[in-house]
Protein backbone atom coordinates (compact mmCIF):
# COMPACT_ATOMS: atom_id res chain seq x y z
CA UNK A 1 0.00 0.00 0.00
CA UNK A 2 1.20 3.51 -0.97
CA UNK A 3 2.55 5.15 2.41
CA UNK A 4 1.37 8.28 4.07
CA UNK A 5 2.53 11.30 6.16
CA UNK A 6 -0.91 11.18 8.03
CA UNK A 7 -4.10 9.69 8.64
CA UNK A 8 -7.61 11.42 10.01
CA UNK A 9 -10.79 8.96 10.40
CA UNK A 10 -14.12 11.34 9.95
CA UNK A 11 -17.57 10.31 9.77
CA UNK A 12 -20.05 12.06 7.24
CA UNK A 13 -22.75 13.97 8.54
CA UNK A 14 -26.09 13.96 7.22
CA UNK A 15 -25.78 17.80 6.53
CA UNK A 16 -23.11 16.73 4.30
CA UNK A 17 -25.57 14.88 1.98
CA UNK A 18 -27.09 16.58 -0.97
CA UNK A 19 -30.40 15.77 -2.78
CA UNK A 20 -29.16 12.95 -4.73
CA UNK A 21 -28.18 11.34 -1.20
CA UNK A 22 -24.75 12.16 -1.88
CA UNK A 23 -21.59 13.98 -0.07
CA UNK A 24 -21.63 17.47 -1.56
CA UNK A 25 -18.77 17.89 -4.03
CA UNK A 26 -17.36 21.25 -2.32
CA UNK A 27 -17.47 19.16 1.26
CA UNK A 28 -14.54 17.06 0.37
CA UNK A 29 -12.56 20.26 0.32
CA UNK A 30 -13.83 20.62 3.56
CA UNK A 31 -12.63 17.17 4.48
CA UNK A 32 -9.25 17.30 3.04
CA UNK A 33 -8.34 21.06 4.67
CA UNK A 34 -9.20 19.48 7.92
CA UNK A 35 -6.63 16.53 7.22
CA UNK A 36 -4.31 19.19 6.23
CA UNK A 37 -4.41 21.67 9.06
CA UNK A 38 -4.31 18.15 11.61
CA UNK A 39 -1.59 17.16 9.50
CA UNK A 40 0.12 20.31 10.09
CA UNK A 41 -0.64 20.22 13.79
CA UNK A 42 0.99 16.76 14.00
CA UNK A 43 3.98 18.56 12.71
CA UNK A 44 3.78 20.93 15.39
CA UNK A 45 2.74 23.95 13.38
CA UNK A 46 -0.80 25.26 14.32
CA UNK A 47 -3.05 27.10 11.79
CA UNK A 48 -4.73 29.36 13.37
CA UNK A 49 -1.39 30.74 15.43
CA UNK A 50 0.57 31.29 11.79
CA UNK A 51 -2.38 33.36 10.70
CA UNK A 52 -2.54 35.35 14.39
CA UNK A 53 1.85 35.39 13.16
CA UNK A 54 0.93 37.31 9.65
CA UNK A 55 1.85 34.21 7.98
CA UNK A 56 -0.83 31.89 5.84
CA UNK A 57 -0.98 28.65 3.89
CA UNK A 58 -3.27 29.60 0.83
CA UNK A 59 -4.13 26.92 -1.65
CA UNK A 60 -2.98 27.80 -5.36
CA UNK A 61 -4.24 24.58 -6.91
CA UNK A 62 -6.59 22.15 -6.12
CA UNK A 63 -6.57 19.03 -8.63
CA UNK A 64 -9.55 16.08 -7.14
CA UNK A 65 -10.30 13.26 -9.05
CA UNK A 66 -14.02 11.57 -7.75
CA UNK A 67 -13.91 8.04 -7.70
CA UNK A 68 -17.03 7.45 -6.05
CA UNK A 69 -19.27 9.14 -4.28
CA UNK A 70 -19.56 8.96 -0.29
CA UNK A 71 -22.91 8.17 1.05
CA UNK A 72 -25.21 8.81 4.87
CA UNK A 73 -23.58 6.79 7.19
CA UNK A 74 -20.59 6.17 5.35
CA UNK A 75 -17.36 6.71 7.61
CA UNK A 76 -13.76 7.27 5.72
CA UNK A 77 -10.34 7.86 6.37
CA UNK A 78 -8.39 10.92 4.92
CA UNK A 79 -4.92 10.32 4.10
CA UNK A 80 -2.22 12.75 3.12
CA UNK A 81 0.95 13.68 2.30
CA UNK A 82 3.04 16.69 2.06
CA UNK A 83 5.98 17.38 -0.42
CA UNK A 84 8.32 20.78 -1.00
CA UNK A 85 8.32 21.58 -4.45
CA UNK A 86 10.32 24.24 -5.45
CA UNK A 87 11.50 27.06 -3.04
CA UNK A 88 8.15 28.67 -1.99
CA UNK A 89 5.13 25.34 -3.00
CA UNK A 90 3.78 22.47 -0.63
CA UNK A 91 1.90 20.11 -2.56
CA UNK A 92 -0.70 17.63 -0.60
CA UNK A 93 -1.55 14.42 -1.94
CA UNK A 94 -4.53 13.73 -0.25
CA UNK A 95 -6.42 10.35 -0.60
CA UNK A 96 -10.13 9.24 0.78
CA UNK A 97 -10.78 5.61 1.33
CA UNK A 98 -14.04 4.06 2.43
CA UNK A 99 -14.31 2.33 5.90
CA UNK A 100 -14.21 -0.36 6.10
CA UNK A 101 -13.81 -1.96 3.10
CA UNK A 102 -10.89 0.77 1.92
CA UNK A 103 -12.64 1.73 -1.69
CA UNK A 104 -10.83 4.63 -3.00
CA UNK A 105 -13.34 7.12 -3.19
CA UNK A 106 -11.45 10.53 -4.04
CA UNK A 107 -7.79 11.59 -5.00
CA UNK A 108 -6.18 14.66 -4.74
CA UNK A 109 -3.25 17.19 -5.25
CA UNK A 110 -3.42 20.53 -3.26
CA UNK A 111 -0.62 22.91 -4.24
CA UNK A 112 -0.39 25.47 -1.06
CA UNK A 113 1.64 28.57 -0.94
CA UNK A 114 2.70 30.94 2.53
CA UNK A 115 1.85 34.29 2.41
CA UNK A 116 2.66 37.36 4.02
CA UNK A 117 1.45 40.60 4.00
CA UNK A 118 -0.35 39.72 0.52
CA UNK A 119 2.96 38.44 -1.05
CA UNK A 120 4.19 34.50 -1.39
CA UNK A 121 7.14 34.49 0.85
CA UNK A 122 9.44 30.96 1.47
CA UNK A 123 8.58 29.02 3.77
CA UNK A 124 8.87 29.81 7.26
CA UNK A 125 11.53 28.32 8.91
CA UNK A 126 9.42 26.70 11.28
CA UNK A 127 7.83 24.56 8.49
CA UNK A 128 10.89 23.72 6.85
CA UNK A 129 12.39 21.99 9.98
CA UNK A 130 9.12 20.51 11.46
CA UNK A 131 9.34 19.20 8.36
CA UNK A 132 12.95 17.70 8.44
CA UNK A 133 12.39 16.91 11.94
CA UNK A 134 9.72 14.43 11.16
CA UNK A 135 11.07 13.22 8.06
CA UNK A 136 13.85 12.22 9.99
CA UNK A 137 11.82 10.33 12.91
CA UNK A 138 10.16 8.50 10.09
CA UNK A 139 13.73 7.06 8.30
CA UNK B 1 -12.26 38.84 -24.24
CA UNK B 2 -13.35 35.03 -24.05
CA UNK B 3 -16.20 34.54 -24.78
CA UNK B 4 -18.42 32.51 -22.72
CA UNK B 5 -21.97 30.26 -22.59
CA UNK B 6 -23.15 31.89 -19.13
CA UNK B 7 -23.00 34.59 -16.58
CA UNK B 8 -23.96 35.31 -13.32
CA UNK B 9 -23.32 37.39 -10.87
CA UNK B 10 -23.08 36.88 -6.69
CA UNK B 11 -22.15 38.77 -3.58
CA UNK B 12 -19.42 37.28 -1.06
CA UNK B 13 -21.84 36.78 1.95
CA UNK B 14 -20.05 36.94 5.44
CA UNK B 15 -20.63 33.23 6.36
CA UNK B 16 -18.77 32.19 3.53
CA UNK B 17 -15.61 33.74 4.73
CA UNK B 18 -12.85 31.84 7.09
CA UNK B 19 -10.79 33.36 9.65
CA UNK B 20 -8.21 34.62 7.21
CA UNK B 21 -10.98 36.99 5.72
CA UNK B 22 -10.66 35.55 2.66
CA UNK B 23 -13.79 33.45 0.76
CA UNK B 24 -12.83 29.79 2.25
CA UNK B 25 -11.61 27.37 -0.67
CA UNK B 26 -14.93 25.00 -0.51
CA UNK B 27 -17.28 28.05 -0.91
CA UNK B 28 -15.90 28.13 -4.67
CA UNK B 29 -16.56 24.63 -5.51
CA UNK B 30 -20.30 26.05 -4.71
CA UNK B 31 -20.18 29.32 -6.63
CA UNK B 32 -19.19 26.96 -9.26
CA UNK B 33 -22.13 24.10 -8.54
CA UNK B 34 -24.32 27.09 -8.42
CA UNK B 35 -23.63 28.61 -11.76
CA UNK B 36 -23.19 25.03 -14.08
CA UNK B 37 -27.08 24.48 -12.35
CA UNK B 38 -28.18 27.64 -13.83
CA UNK B 39 -26.51 27.30 -17.11
CA UNK B 40 -27.99 23.68 -17.48
CA UNK B 41 -31.74 26.11 -16.51
CA UNK B 42 -30.57 28.41 -19.29
CA UNK B 43 -30.90 25.40 -21.73
CA UNK B 44 -34.02 24.26 -20.33
CA UNK B 45 -32.04 21.74 -18.22
CA UNK B 46 -33.07 21.20 -14.55
CA UNK B 47 -30.89 19.62 -11.97
CA UNK B 48 -34.04 18.47 -9.62
CA UNK B 49 -35.96 17.12 -12.18
CA UNK B 50 -33.41 14.80 -14.10
CA UNK B 51 -32.25 13.44 -10.37
CA UNK B 52 -36.14 12.56 -10.26
CA UNK B 53 -36.23 11.04 -13.56
CA UNK B 54 -33.25 8.71 -12.29
CA UNK B 55 -30.08 10.68 -13.79
CA UNK B 56 -28.11 12.18 -12.50
CA UNK B 57 -25.07 14.85 -13.72
CA UNK B 58 -22.24 14.08 -11.26
CA UNK B 59 -19.12 15.30 -11.23
CA UNK B 60 -15.77 13.41 -11.86
CA UNK B 61 -12.83 15.65 -11.73
CA UNK B 62 -12.15 19.62 -11.14
CA UNK B 63 -9.15 21.38 -11.70
CA UNK B 64 -9.27 24.42 -9.63
CA UNK B 65 -6.46 27.19 -9.79
CA UNK B 66 -6.92 30.58 -6.85
CA UNK B 67 -5.40 33.34 -8.71
CA UNK B 68 -6.83 35.82 -5.92
CA UNK B 69 -8.91 35.74 -2.66
CA UNK B 70 -12.02 36.91 -2.98
CA UNK B 71 -13.06 38.93 0.27
CA UNK B 72 -15.81 40.00 2.82
CA UNK B 73 -18.24 42.95 0.70
CA UNK B 74 -16.86 41.60 -2.65
CA UNK B 75 -19.23 41.21 -5.99
CA UNK B 76 -18.06 38.69 -8.54
CA UNK B 77 -19.05 37.09 -11.44
CA UNK B 78 -19.00 33.59 -12.75
CA UNK B 79 -18.36 33.08 -16.27
CA UNK B 80 -19.41 29.64 -17.73
CA UNK B 81 -18.78 27.30 -20.82
CA UNK B 82 -19.99 23.87 -21.71
CA UNK B 83 -18.15 21.25 -23.97
CA UNK B 84 -18.28 17.53 -24.87
CA UNK B 85 -15.82 15.43 -24.83
CA UNK B 86 -16.31 12.33 -26.07
CA UNK B 87 -18.93 9.78 -25.70
CA UNK B 88 -19.99 10.29 -21.83
CA UNK B 89 -18.16 13.44 -20.75
CA UNK B 90 -19.32 17.06 -20.24
CA UNK B 91 -16.85 20.03 -19.56
CA UNK B 92 -17.34 23.42 -17.72
CA UNK B 93 -14.63 25.90 -18.18
CA UNK B 94 -15.67 28.27 -15.17
CA UNK B 95 -14.07 31.34 -14.33
CA UNK B 96 -14.38 33.99 -11.57
CA UNK B 97 -13.86 37.79 -11.73
CA UNK B 98 -14.34 40.38 -9.44
CA UNK B 99 -16.71 43.00 -9.86
CA UNK B 100 -16.07 46.12 -10.85
CA UNK B 101 -12.07 45.49 -11.32
CA UNK B 102 -12.78 42.34 -13.76
CA UNK B 103 -9.00 41.11 -11.91
CA UNK B 104 -9.81 37.28 -12.81
CA UNK B 105 -9.83 35.71 -9.29
CA UNK B 106 -10.64 31.71 -10.37
CA UNK B 107 -9.70 29.42 -13.06
CA UNK B 108 -11.52 25.98 -13.20
CA UNK B 109 -12.42 23.36 -15.38
CA UNK B 110 -15.09 20.60 -13.69
CA UNK B 111 -15.73 17.23 -15.98
CA UNK B 112 -19.33 15.91 -15.52
CA UNK B 113 -20.57 12.78 -16.18
CA UNK B 114 -24.20 11.63 -16.63
CA UNK B 115 -24.94 8.28 -14.17
CA UNK B 116 -28.31 6.27 -13.82
CA UNK B 117 -28.34 3.29 -11.56
CA UNK B 118 -25.25 4.22 -10.39
CA UNK B 119 -23.53 3.86 -14.09
CA UNK B 120 -22.34 6.15 -16.53
CA UNK B 121 -24.78 6.85 -19.26
CA UNK B 122 -24.61 8.14 -23.05
CA UNK B 123 -25.76 11.71 -22.07
CA UNK B 124 -29.38 12.07 -22.41
CA UNK B 125 -31.42 12.40 -26.13
CA UNK B 126 -32.75 15.91 -24.38
CA UNK B 127 -29.14 17.53 -22.96
CA UNK B 128 -27.48 16.71 -26.76
CA UNK B 129 -29.99 18.43 -28.04
CA UNK B 130 -30.53 21.28 -25.75
CA UNK B 131 -27.15 22.28 -26.41
CA UNK B 132 -27.30 21.82 -30.01
CA UNK B 133 -30.19 24.30 -30.21
CA UNK B 134 -28.49 26.88 -27.96
CA UNK B 135 -25.11 26.55 -30.12
CA UNK B 136 -27.47 27.18 -33.41
CA UNK B 137 -29.18 30.18 -31.70
CA UNK B 138 -25.63 31.46 -30.78
CA UNK B 139 -23.79 30.67 -34.15
CA UNK C 1 -49.40 43.64 5.24
CA UNK C 2 -46.75 43.72 8.43
CA UNK C 3 -43.72 46.36 7.97
CA UNK C 4 -40.45 45.99 7.61
CA UNK C 5 -36.92 47.99 7.93
CA UNK C 6 -35.13 45.81 5.06
CA UNK C 7 -35.59 43.49 2.51
CA UNK C 8 -33.28 41.34 0.15
CA UNK C 9 -34.24 38.48 -2.05
CA UNK C 10 -32.40 35.40 -2.80
CA UNK C 11 -32.81 32.28 -4.46
CA UNK C 12 -31.76 28.88 -3.40
CA UNK C 13 -28.95 27.08 -4.07
CA UNK C 14 -29.06 23.30 -5.12
CA UNK C 15 -25.94 22.64 -2.47
CA UNK C 16 -28.36 24.11 0.33
CA UNK C 17 -30.47 21.31 -0.08
CA UNK C 18 -30.42 18.24 2.02
CA UNK C 19 -31.29 14.43 1.01
CA UNK C 20 -35.11 15.50 1.54
CA UNK C 21 -34.75 17.70 -1.20
CA UNK C 22 -35.55 20.58 1.22
CA UNK C 23 -32.79 23.29 2.74
CA UNK C 24 -31.23 22.29 5.47
CA UNK C 25 -32.36 23.48 8.99
CA UNK C 26 -28.84 25.53 9.15
CA UNK C 27 -28.90 27.31 5.98
CA UNK C 28 -31.95 29.62 7.33
CA UNK C 29 -29.53 30.99 9.56
CA UNK C 30 -27.11 31.84 6.67
CA UNK C 31 -29.34 33.72 5.22
CA UNK C 32 -30.93 35.62 8.31
CA UNK C 33 -27.02 36.29 8.83
CA UNK C 34 -26.39 37.37 5.29
CA UNK C 35 -29.74 39.62 5.40
CA UNK C 36 -28.83 40.94 8.93
CA UNK C 37 -25.08 42.49 7.39
CA UNK C 38 -26.85 43.68 4.32
CA UNK C 39 -29.66 45.50 7.00
CA UNK C 40 -26.65 47.01 8.87
CA UNK C 41 -24.67 48.35 5.75
CA UNK C 42 -28.18 49.96 4.61
CA UNK C 43 -27.96 51.97 7.89
CA UNK C 44 -24.29 52.65 6.67
CA UNK C 45 -22.63 50.10 9.51
CA UNK C 46 -20.24 47.61 8.03
CA UNK C 47 -19.72 44.30 9.47
CA UNK C 48 -16.03 43.52 8.59
CA UNK C 49 -15.31 46.86 9.50
CA UNK C 50 -16.38 46.90 13.23
CA UNK C 51 -14.65 43.92 13.26
CA UNK C 52 -11.45 45.12 12.05
CA UNK C 53 -12.14 48.20 14.71
CA UNK C 54 -12.48 45.76 17.45
CA UNK C 55 -16.18 45.66 17.67
CA UNK C 56 -18.49 42.35 17.16
CA UNK C 57 -22.03 42.20 16.77
CA UNK C 58 -22.58 38.52 18.06
CA UNK C 59 -25.50 36.30 18.14
CA UNK C 60 -27.05 35.93 22.10
CA UNK C 61 -30.21 34.05 21.12
CA UNK C 62 -31.64 32.93 18.04
CA UNK C 63 -35.75 31.40 18.08
CA UNK C 64 -36.56 30.35 14.77
CA UNK C 65 -40.23 28.87 13.72
CA UNK C 66 -39.93 26.68 10.36
CA UNK C 67 -43.38 27.24 8.89
CA UNK C 68 -43.06 25.34 5.63
CA UNK C 69 -39.67 24.39 3.53
CA UNK C 70 -38.01 25.96 0.93
CA UNK C 71 -37.11 23.69 -1.88
CA UNK C 72 -34.59 23.54 -4.65
CA UNK C 73 -35.24 25.87 -7.47
CA UNK C 74 -37.45 28.24 -4.99
CA UNK C 75 -36.43 32.15 -4.48
CA UNK C 76 -37.73 33.81 -1.54
CA UNK C 77 -37.34 37.20 0.23
CA UNK C 78 -36.09 38.02 3.85
CA UNK C 79 -37.53 40.58 5.84
CA UNK C 80 -35.47 42.00 8.70
CA UNK C 81 -36.42 45.03 11.09
CA UNK C 82 -33.99 45.79 14.33
CA UNK C 83 -35.14 47.37 17.15
CA UNK C 84 -33.27 47.79 20.39
CA UNK C 85 -34.03 46.15 23.95
CA UNK C 86 -32.36 47.57 27.52
CA UNK C 87 -29.05 48.76 27.18
CA UNK C 88 -26.94 46.58 25.06
CA UNK C 89 -29.05 44.23 23.11
CA UNK C 90 -30.52 44.83 19.41
CA UNK C 91 -33.68 42.59 18.52
CA UNK C 92 -34.22 41.25 14.85
CA UNK C 93 -37.45 39.92 13.59
CA UNK C 94 -36.56 38.45 10.61
CA UNK C 95 -39.26 36.24 7.99
CA UNK C 96 -38.80 34.56 5.44
CA UNK C 97 -41.55 34.42 2.47
CA UNK C 98 -41.39 32.38 -0.80
CA UNK C 99 -41.77 34.16 -4.20
CA UNK C 100 -43.74 34.75 -5.99
CA UNK C 101 -47.18 33.78 -3.49
CA UNK C 102 -45.94 35.57 -0.64
CA UNK C 103 -46.15 32.35 1.93
CA UNK C 104 -44.30 32.79 5.10
CA UNK C 105 -41.50 30.01 5.75
CA UNK C 106 -40.05 31.00 8.58
CA UNK C 107 -40.54 33.89 11.55
CA UNK C 108 -37.00 34.41 13.45
CA UNK C 109 -35.91 36.39 16.27
CA UNK C 110 -32.33 37.08 16.81
CA UNK C 111 -30.46 38.87 19.62
CA UNK C 112 -27.50 40.35 18.94
CA UNK C 113 -25.20 41.96 21.71
CA UNK C 114 -21.95 43.99 20.74
CA UNK C 115 -18.68 42.84 22.21
CA UNK C 116 -15.30 44.48 22.29
CA UNK C 117 -12.75 42.13 24.18
CA UNK C 118 -14.48 39.37 25.22
CA UNK C 119 -17.22 41.48 27.09
CA UNK C 120 -20.67 43.09 26.17
CA UNK C 121 -20.19 46.51 25.77
CA UNK C 122 -23.36 49.31 25.06
CA UNK C 123 -23.99 49.85 21.44
CA UNK C 124 -21.42 51.91 19.57
CA UNK C 125 -22.42 55.73 19.17
CA UNK C 126 -21.99 54.99 15.51
CA UNK C 127 -24.68 51.95 15.30
CA UNK C 128 -27.67 54.17 18.08
CA UNK C 129 -26.89 57.19 15.59
CA UNK C 130 -27.31 55.20 11.83
CA UNK C 131 -30.23 54.03 13.64
CA UNK C 132 -31.63 57.01 14.83
CA UNK C 133 -30.91 58.63 11.44
CA UNK C 134 -32.64 55.78 9.77
CA UNK C 135 -35.82 55.90 11.89
CA UNK C 136 -36.28 59.73 11.27
CA UNK C 137 -36.16 59.79 7.65
CA UNK C 138 -38.96 56.87 7.75
CA UNK C 139 -41.40 58.79 9.90
CA UNK D 1 -25.12 16.97 36.92
CA UNK D 2 -28.14 17.12 34.46
CA UNK D 3 -28.79 13.37 32.98
CA UNK D 4 -28.74 13.18 28.77
CA UNK D 5 -29.20 10.26 26.99
CA UNK D 6 -26.44 10.83 24.70
CA UNK D 7 -23.74 12.22 23.89
CA UNK D 8 -21.16 12.81 20.96
CA UNK D 9 -17.85 14.06 20.83
CA UNK D 10 -16.44 16.54 17.58
CA UNK D 11 -14.04 18.90 16.91
CA UNK D 12 -14.06 22.30 15.67
CA UNK D 13 -12.81 22.26 12.08
CA UNK D 14 -10.97 25.89 11.04
CA UNK D 15 -13.86 25.70 8.13
CA UNK D 16 -16.09 26.42 10.38
CA UNK D 17 -14.77 29.37 11.24
CA UNK D 18 -15.63 32.85 10.48
CA UNK D 19 -13.87 35.67 10.40
CA UNK D 20 -14.10 36.83 14.16
CA UNK D 21 -12.11 33.39 14.50
CA UNK D 22 -15.33 32.38 16.21
CA UNK D 23 -17.48 29.30 15.29
CA UNK D 24 -20.12 30.50 12.99
CA UNK D 25 -23.76 30.44 14.46
CA UNK D 26 -25.40 28.49 11.73
CA UNK D 27 -22.64 25.99 12.47
CA UNK D 28 -23.60 24.72 15.77
CA UNK D 29 -26.88 23.53 14.23
CA UNK D 30 -25.17 21.66 12.21
CA UNK D 31 -23.42 19.88 15.60
CA UNK D 32 -26.97 19.54 17.10
CA UNK D 33 -28.37 17.73 13.42
CA UNK D 34 -25.52 15.90 13.70
CA UNK D 35 -25.57 14.86 17.20
CA UNK D 36 -29.47 14.01 16.49
CA UNK D 37 -29.43 12.03 14.11
CA UNK D 38 -26.77 9.56 16.11
CA UNK D 39 -29.27 10.01 19.02
CA UNK D 40 -31.60 8.33 17.13
CA UNK D 41 -29.25 5.64 15.71
CA UNK D 42 -28.60 4.37 19.67
CA UNK D 43 -32.26 4.12 19.34
CA UNK D 44 -31.77 1.73 16.63
CA UNK D 45 -33.69 4.42 14.06
CA UNK D 46 -31.65 5.78 11.34
CA UNK D 47 -32.80 9.39 9.74
CA UNK D 48 -32.15 8.19 5.63
CA UNK D 49 -33.55 4.70 6.15
CA UNK D 50 -36.78 6.69 7.45
CA UNK D 51 -36.54 9.21 4.27
CA UNK D 52 -36.34 6.40 2.19
CA UNK D 53 -39.48 5.21 3.61
CA UNK D 54 -41.12 7.96 2.86
CA UNK D 55 -41.03 9.53 6.82
CA UNK D 56 -39.19 12.35 7.21
CA UNK D 57 -38.09 13.89 11.03
CA UNK D 58 -38.65 17.56 10.51
CA UNK D 59 -37.38 20.56 12.54
CA UNK D 60 -40.52 22.36 13.43
CA UNK D 61 -38.52 25.26 16.32
CA UNK D 62 -34.99 25.74 16.99
CA UNK D 63 -34.62 27.81 20.08
CA UNK D 64 -30.81 28.38 20.77
CA UNK D 65 -28.99 30.42 23.42
CA UNK D 66 -25.14 31.05 22.50
CA UNK D 67 -23.58 31.18 26.12
CA UNK D 68 -20.06 31.59 24.58
CA UNK D 69 -18.13 31.40 21.19
CA UNK D 70 -16.45 27.84 20.48
CA UNK D 71 -13.22 28.90 18.72
CA UNK D 72 -10.39 26.92 16.31
CA UNK D 73 -8.84 24.14 17.83
CA UNK D 74 -11.47 23.45 20.24
CA UNK D 75 -13.02 20.21 21.57
CA UNK D 76 -16.81 19.89 23.16
CA UNK D 77 -18.99 17.46 23.39
CA UNK D 78 -23.11 17.63 22.38
CA UNK D 79 -25.08 16.37 24.88
CA UNK D 80 -28.82 15.58 23.97
CA UNK D 81 -32.08 14.17 25.60
CA UNK D 82 -35.33 13.79 23.43
CA UNK D 83 -38.68 13.75 25.06
CA UNK D 84 -42.65 13.44 23.24
CA UNK D 85 -45.04 16.37 23.79
CA UNK D 86 -48.55 15.78 22.76
CA UNK D 87 -48.94 13.39 20.30
CA UNK D 88 -46.78 15.05 17.50
CA UNK D 89 -44.14 16.23 18.86
CA UNK D 90 -40.40 15.09 20.11
CA UNK D 91 -37.88 17.53 21.79
CA UNK D 92 -35.00 17.73 22.08
CA UNK D 93 -32.68 19.41 24.78
CA UNK D 94 -29.46 19.62 23.73
CA UNK D 95 -26.21 21.20 25.39
CA UNK D 96 -22.95 21.70 23.60
CA UNK D 97 -20.14 21.61 26.99
CA UNK D 98 -16.38 22.60 25.97
CA UNK D 99 -13.56 20.04 26.84
CA UNK D 100 -12.03 19.37 28.94
CA UNK D 101 -13.13 22.37 31.05
CA UNK D 102 -17.33 21.23 30.53
CA UNK D 103 -17.72 25.10 30.33
CA UNK D 104 -21.38 25.38 28.85
CA UNK D 105 -21.28 26.82 25.62
CA UNK D 106 -24.99 27.12 24.24
CA UNK D 107 -28.39 25.30 25.01
CA UNK D 108 -30.69 24.12 22.60
CA UNK D 109 -34.54 23.25 22.44
CA UNK D 110 -35.46 21.58 19.33
CA UNK D 111 -39.06 20.39 18.15
CA UNK D 112 -39.22 17.96 15.52
CA UNK D 113 -42.12 16.53 13.80
CA UNK D 114 -43.01 13.51 12.03
CA UNK D 115 -44.16 13.99 8.64
CA UNK D 116 -45.28 12.24 5.39
CA UNK D 117 -46.41 13.35 2.02
CA UNK D 118 -46.43 16.76 3.57
CA UNK D 119 -48.45 15.92 6.22
CA UNK D 120 -47.52 15.60 10.29
CA UNK D 121 -47.90 12.59 11.34
CA UNK D 122 -48.52 10.97 14.58
CA UNK D 123 -44.71 8.93 15.25
CA UNK D 124 -44.45 5.98 13.62
CA UNK D 125 -44.74 2.95 16.06
CA UNK D 126 -41.35 2.23 15.71
CA UNK D 127 -40.13 5.69 16.68
CA UNK D 128 -42.25 5.42 20.10
CA UNK D 129 -40.97 1.46 20.58
CA UNK D 130 -37.43 2.00 20.16
CA UNK D 131 -37.53 5.13 22.77
CA UNK D 132 -39.46 3.08 25.53
CA UNK D 133 -37.34 0.06 25.43
CA UNK D 134 -34.44 2.84 25.69
CA UNK D 135 -36.07 4.19 28.93
CA UNK D 136 -36.75 0.26 29.83
CA UNK D 137 -33.21 -0.42 29.83
CA UNK D 138 -32.43 2.96 31.70
CA UNK D 139 -34.36 2.71 34.83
Amino acid sequence: MKSYDFEIEMDVRDYELDTQGLVNNSVYQQYLEHARHQLLKKLGLNFNEMHNNGVDAVVHKAELVYKKPLMGDDSFVVRSSIRQSGNVRFLFDQDIYRRPDETLMLTGVVTTVFMSGGRPIRPPEEVVEALKKYRKSHE
